[in-house]
């Protein structure tokens, strides 16, 4: 089996799902992820260019941990729109994937670029198997299923499944200690605890699901993507 | 593991869930079904006192077909109230059939009996755990998870959950067709092909999920109630 | 055809729904008008008793402007409950009245008559029409749709039907102002002005409709009672 | 009266109203089939532009069954976005058609030339009417209102009007059928039945309002759109 | 300004909006704070009738650390229903309160208790207004706004509303550990940490809106309950 | 305190909540009002330039009399789309309003310029603070909350927030009547009664919640935005 994350930024996927990654991993399911932009605006002090370059260190940092493929970085932040060119290269990251599910973003999520990759993510992986939509790689073969991630502090979000990750909460904060840039400035500028910010989260849903940590999830239902099995582990 | 139905009615649980029940118990899990009325006035024709007693045999004979134990007819139709005496009967029910897991009735469902059969089990499945509540039978030893069913012809509906039954849905089938008293002045007196009308639903929820026979279904979602894995097989 | 409205208290139905009813009268449908509570906790001056003596004489004046028949007040004010005896009245009415529709309050409306009246009116329509729940009256031969009111100023309420009444608000006015025990003392104790109130609600859902005078609808979707055409005139 | 029918590609007018257009059409409308885009994707092995060809021709020969004006194709299959040039030509769509009444895909539906459609054919319909909007035709003389088709396979779809097409299925397949390019690969590579899967939902949309046929639909409701009376057949 | 908190049990109050109410005092608002039941069945070992005096005694001291009024325990637990005694009780209640702001359950609470009683405030808070609605005490002259609490660990529950509570933590915490009987044998029977369990929900409620700790509400909307204003401190 | 409206064309903002900026002038919060479509297209007969130019000066005379700056018309009407270009523009509008609190169209609003405009508003309200994202201005220092208005005639809007405009409808008014080029022709052309309309939902939305003449909104929710208090007058 094979799953593929999309996150907007380099360390989304670390903040909102990669528990369940890390369990994935454990049944020896193959990882790959991905996040559509740079994260070359994530920061109030370093520039673009340097940001870019350190966020991409640091979000392959992370994926070494989870023995995962990675590659993103394909849009600066904030230049994603619903256009051919961004529509074609989510296309072919779908077709080198080749994923048996796909986890991204909630379209609800609460800014533009998390929303902006939840509905790239659910064109482009329908496009992707479709030969006469041509792009660098062959077509995938089959229209994986999708699963929305909560959204940031889980505001207007009622999941409808959850993902025990108490063995696995330490190897998501190893993962996103990875992602220093952020860590670091979200703290010394807006006094936000990062770990603590996830753990608070994770905490939660697993008081909610009668378990210490948890991650929460909704399943996208539209025809072709709905099973009749669960999909997270 | 143990599992409860409880419909409102003897061919409910035939209805909504038995190709879940017969999927279940292939894979050796223990299955009780109930029913709270009795049935004594789902005809046009029959008396009360003899529908009741024929129904009785009916669903016996659908139950015996999956080896599962049956207990219900608790109360005449149209005779459950959020009362006392009802919740006593169900916590009773619960008591004695010990489930890890209860389907019944969506509390959306088409009429009467059905709304109150799911809120009645609801109630009592969480009394059922608690000592000071005293009735005939010991306390269950933990608050078992709720599935609700299917409304009946899908209206006004949206599943979380789908079952492939594609195996199941002839025993589905022959255990509908032991309810003759229904099946048979369904068809004479409205034109009502009762099996039909199942294989209708079935094959429907089956397209959305992509198998040719499914039984569809919603959690209740309370404190307590959520599980991080999938309940249903 | 035949329509039968039934509202908590006398008034209810004058509010609600009456130009929708002259409308329909209009059409020679034959309208039947009630109300389950009988109006006698309805004011702050006036004792129970002759309260209920008024309002009922109100509500026969209101009936007569529509050439409606009327009957209502099987139960003091706030004396209706989930229990067999309101149930059983309910269904009598029904079983008198025959409606090919039925039309009530909305289940999220303001206060507990108003909900409790939309429940037992729904129950009770499908319980009407079953030979072995014996009442007074024969059964009803079909279970008949219902349409539920807006709910009081509209809170809480998305319209998915509306009728225009232009050319019966007068109508519906004049019905309202039978209700003089009302009118006249939430006027003197409360400053609200009844017809004014009512002319507020119906302008504005006529703007809603693009007609200078609607009233607003939802229907209830459960099986047996969606049908594949319209039903409000 | 005039329909306009708009679906994403050559086959989904068929699958989703044509039963309600060939009612339509018994009463003396005048109806206008369109597809957005020329179904140039559809196919695993076919290319492009013979596929097209060929689409279009089928369409043809579909709209002929019903005596309906059909155009249609003006972009290639994932070639619409919400942009300035997919807008004019749907507006130019629209002031050609003149439509009382438009139908078209769900906001909700499966894939984003479903939504796209549904969202162009939203915008367009209401700057068709503005005259400082300008293109090759004249502005329509009104803001049609909109009703949504069912989502395939009904996937979280809950309908709030209902078209009985009992006496119209017969011609809904042959219109159907008439998408031979569809129907052949569909069976051949994915093992669909093209027309089972469209008789599954009728009869399964039809069980749930009473008639043996039926297609399901939502209306459009914001201002400008929300009509006092029902419009469809 | 006077506040009436009502909850289903002893300590329920404390769980869900301790806060609110410390906060309110500060501010000068009298508070009153009452439970329906008197908690008797909240336990596994302690028999009825001496747990339902410990728990009135822990209550009180409760009360006491925020110099709030406390009545409760009217009834036993697991025995409110929808009837006239429970009713009048709770009007009672509301005329002695004499609230300008009712705080309850969440309707879609967890467990039958704290939905009756959800359901038994709003209703009485409208009848307790009626003179002809007679009991022990006086009619209350308006009736109260409503605003329902968070549901236990947030499930299922999208807050409109949150109030601040970080400065009143630690007095929500101490009235929380008044209730010894429950933090008691909650962690030695079944490991749930009491205060851990409240401290998680605050957080991740404080969280959602940019604060340390919260407490989060929806408003109750229904004609003359809805205010152009907060009623939230 | 500042407060930037933003509407999508030159009278959106007095039609939807000018009595809500009147309420927050007179305690002395600076207004920004804006309109991103200069309005060219909101009319039949008068050209685009000329209309442009009409509305511009119409825009300033109604702000003038709230004593709020303004600036708009950034783009011709219908010319807003998701891309780089638009977002740009309403990010410099934000840096040079600096507004607290943002307050602009519904995501369900009636025609496409409305829904964009509440999309560009939500998205650049975020990118403004953040300094790689480079443009005129300099960042905004914080990201503000945002409060959606009602939908145009309230349809489809289920409002959480109500503000008492009744001593500044007359100012609403006012302002509403110096846009002379809409209020002219809706009227010779349409019928439609400009002030009138603007009155019967003010009325309405006052009905509601207690008092003469009210506006109804609802809160933009997701993380970041989310308040512990309220933040309209």
């Amino acid at each position: 089996m094979r799953v593929l994350a999309v996150g907007a930024h380099p360390d989304d996927i670390e903040f909102l799902c990669a528990g369940t990654l890390a369990k994935f991993k454990e049944k020896k399911v193959d990882i790959f992820m991905s996040y559509l932009c740079n994260g070359d605006k994530g920061h109030f002090e370093v520039p673009s260019l340097e940001l870019a370059r350190i966020r991409k260190k640091e979000a392959e940092n992370s994926a070494k941990i989870l023995g995962a493929e990675v590659k993103g970085g394909m849009f600066p932040d904030l230049d994603i729109y619903p256009d051919d060119k961004a529509r074609g290269k989510v296309v072919d990251l779908i077709r080198v994937a080749r994923p048996d599910l796909i986890i991204t973003h909630s379209p609800k999520d609460y800014m533009c670029d998390h929303t902006m990759t939840s509905k790239l993510v659910v064109d482009a992986s329908f496009i992707a198997t479709l030969p006469n939509y041509e792009t660098e790689h062959e077509p995938h073969t089959f229209i994986p299923p999708i699963i929305f991630m909560d959204t940031l502090a889980g505001v207007n979000f009622l999941p409808t499944e959850y993902v025990d990750i108490t063995d696995f909460v330490d190897i998501k904060e190893k993962m996103l200690l990875c992602h220093q840039s952020q860590c670091k400035w979200l703290k010394e500028h807006d006094g936000i605890d990062y770990v603590g910010f996830m753990r608070k989260v994770a905490s939660f849903r697993g008081l909610q699901c009668g378990v210490p940590y948890a991650e929460a999830f909704r399943s996208y239902s539209v025809w072709g993507r709905v099973k009749a099995k669960r999909l997270l582990p």
